[in-house]
């Protein structure tokens, strides 16, 4: 995989995780910017659809050794697609049964807080049904980490699952990120925010972070 | 894995995309019906509760040979267990990139489509938002369908990704189903229904479609 290229938003929490992936890798990428927002979004423009005819966030991109341009989106796959191709260090516990609720607590953030509180979603809550968005958003997120935080309960250890980092804790850290813009109260999740903080001190998350990619909005 | 029970609504498609899994792979299974709707929804009686604190469907329960009881909710985590440790035939391509292909596929419906119109966040829209929740859903599903039709074509032979089932299928035929109550048009999607009608003429298929589970009320 030479010239490994990740089209990302800062913000974009689908982004964050495959950030955060490619720095536990060890992967050096090239960071190219596609702005949600600016002119209408970025992803709809004619050329980033020729990357992506979703238009969706993250795309990684790269050349394989024969010179074949490949494309890969939707965050989990294209971790899952990294975890296969470099397996070390791990992003799944080597045990078959507990890779399934590492697999397992990532999709409860991945399939069940994150889409119902994109962007896209957040727009036609507001502009279609009139309705106040970010109390939208803020309510999905608490429904799901109210679930999170009972189910890592019987298969935490320092990290989500167990004493490693994991794809759950890939999703976890940028989604708590988001609970926060949406004005969620985060203290009914203490085992969440301590296992945030254990990943937070790792140098991989911290060169993931949002406000740290070249396209951040200081706030 | 002996004793295998999946806790299944027939209409649920999470449920749906796990009994096809189990029946391609050829696992007997019992089918524990919990009713979605029903006396404010069995999914949040105490019973449920205790198999699945997060009380989502489906669940899967088996027996180890050591007699430990095993659970595992979340349909692709499930399937993906499944494919590990009944590896034929098998759920996903054995090439890497179509491996990869295949998982991305799937999250479009799993992550891009499904979590927008299940019953929950249908209830919210009409319940609090007073919004008509089938417009809503048609909206969503309308908009990832044309997504994957588009994607679909760099990919497709027999089915979604070349001339072998995948998780892929296994996503898009509930999705299908689910489109239609929604009075969604398919006649822009003819890759999709062709897939569709591919994928029906198997057993498996045909064994896990809705009208068919113990659970399901005729039309």
């Amino acid at each position: 995989m030479k010239g490994l290229r990740l089209y990302s938003y800062w913000r974009s929490s689908a982004s964050w995780r495959v950030r955060i992936g490619l720095h536990l890798k060890g992967l050096e990428f090239e960071y190219v910017p596609v702005h949600l927002v600016k002119d209408g979004g970025e992803q709809n423009s004619a050329a980033y659809r020729a990357v992506n005819p979703m238009r969706t966030l993250p795309t990684l991109e790269w050349t394989e050794a024969d010179g074949t341009v490949r494309r890969l989106s939707q965050s989990l796959p294209v971790l899952e697609y990294l975890e296969e191709r470099f397996p070390a260090p791990a992003l799944l516990p080597a045990d078959a049964f507990l890779r399934a609720k590492a697999r397992m607590l990532a999709e409860m953030v991945n399939s069940g807080i994150q889409p119902l509180q994109n962007l896209s979603v957040m727009q036609h809550v507001k502009q279609s049904l009139n309705a106040d968005d970010k109390a939208w958003s803020a309510y999905w997120n608490t429904r799901g980490l109210e679930a999170l935080e009972a189910a890592v309960q019987s298969t935490m250890g320092r990290f989500c699952v167990g004493d490693a980092v994991s794809l759950a804790d890939v999703c976890l850290v940028p989604q708590l990120y988001g609970a926060r813009r949406f004005g969620v109260d985060l203290a009914p999740y203490p085992t969440l925010l301590r296992i945030e903080a254990e990943c937070q001190a790792l140098p991989a998350f911290q060169a993931a972070q949002a406000d740290r990619q070249p396209d951040a909005v200081p706030a």
